[in-house]
């Protein structure tokens, strides 16, 4: 009866490649709030970073809680959380900012994200704590804004019912994408480097503008932060960012040889 | 920075004639969350039917209760929360059972939710319990059950979640719904009778099957059941509902002669 029910299966290993990410959840009753809509809406992967222990651990052990919450994955920070995702989307109002990032509204999300997995990435939706949202610098590594579109008068939306959005969203218009010739070109098979490469990058070019006196310390945080920024908007391949990265060692090694020759 | 806040004002006039419907619900903390989700996607017309008392004062008194909580109007019976409506959505799973009513699959609500209140009618959605979700009895005040495409594993959504999947799903295409000279034709103006005139209607036709010994006192329940499917599926006007109504009084009336003078 159910009208999904076909797309469920066939689409399943797409979906495998897709994580929702809760960003330090502070209410248990929200944790299972996310977790239940993931299963509603036949998603498994749930990682959450920097949870609250005590929180996490009640949620964990709610009665009737769904099963992909025992099999989620914990890390400390929203970098390691996203580490092997090629394709990174953050959530929230706009109400209160002034996003850097390009901004997708939630009805075209689906076919982005399908488009990504269909390429063999791997997409993460990201969603903020409670009280908050998502800061500046949680928002430094995604690669785009999703917008729901809220009420100007009460933007804020509850956690739960804001992944339940999302994911209906995904699952009613998103995984029924179909790939047409023009998505299966080479140029658009082209997978975007994870944020781990990314991240990787952006240090070594952090220690580079060091090495090269680049700027006073005191702009340190505001260079690395537009730094990401950057590197994500240009979105080099796996490949492209090794190269960089090569290029950049040799860049390090000559600053620190002519640093000790002077 | 809102991409659907122009619409928010124009369609503001709309959304008055549309409203939520919540029957029996038992979780003070779940009608919170409707009401909530109700304020971020901008609708304002509660109505809650048959509330458990107390659940339904410390939802209203909960801090932070939006406004519209305030404003909710509360009646006895499914039937008196809809009886001005000329189109009445049930929502559920189809997961345990056979509908005995068209479904609408979630993404199609919108377009069928702007017609009618293009046409100038009004329209409800309604939600069941959390426990079981709508009865059979509840359903046949219901001209289509809307479906929400959620995985055949696990179907059954929270109740705040899936009154914010719903809303979000009218507020983001529902309201975009274009006139197109289709729909502007006298044919599709056409509104259809009230749920109370329906009743009505129902209750005489009732009154004159009795009154013509048409069926065993046993049956009733079931005849009842059937008359309020088949004249939701028939969606008589107002008009040709009063007509109806005079031609069914005028054989009440004879039917009840008929049995003095016998």
């Amino acid at each position: 009866m159910n009208h999904l029910s076909g797309e469920f299966g066939s689409a399943g290993k797409l979906r495998e490649r897709f994580a929702v990410v809760l960003v330090a959840p502070r209410n248990p009753l929200n944790i299972g709030a996310a977790a239940r809509a993931m299963a509603n809406f036949g998603f498994r992967a749930l990682r959450v970073a920097g949870a609250y222990e005590p929180s996490w651990r009640e949620a964990r052990s709610a009665v009737g809680a769904p099963e992909l919450l025992e099999n989620a994955s914990e890390s400390a920070t929203l970098a390691e959380a996203v580490g092997d995702c090629t394709l990174v989307f953050g959530t929230g109002s706009l109400a209160y900012r002034k996003p850097e990032q390009p901004v997708v509204p939630l009805p075209e999300l689906g076919t982005k994200v399908a488009a990504e997995l269909e390429r063999g990435g791997r997409v993460a939706l990201v969603f903020g704590p409670e009280k908050h949202g998502l800061t500046r610098e949680d928002l430094s590594y995604c690669h785009a804004l999703v917008e729901i579109p809220t009420d100007p008068r009460q933007p804020s939306m509850n956690l739960g019912q804001a992944v339940a959005v999302c994911l209906y969203e995904l699952a009613a218009r998103g995984f029924c994408h179909t790939v047409t010739e023009k998505s299966r070109s080479p140029e658009n098979r082209r997978v975007a480097a994870s944020a781990a490469s990314l991240e990787l990058l952006s240090g070594l070019v952090e220690e580079v503008m060091e090495a090269a006196h680049y700027s006073p310390a005191l702009m340190r945080e505001a260079n690395r932060h537009d730094l990401r920024l950057l590197l994500r908007r240009l979105g080099p391949t796996e490949g492209e960012t090794r190269r960089i990265l090569g290029v950049f060692r040799r860049i390090l090694w000559r600053l620190k040889r002519a640093g000790r020759e002077r």
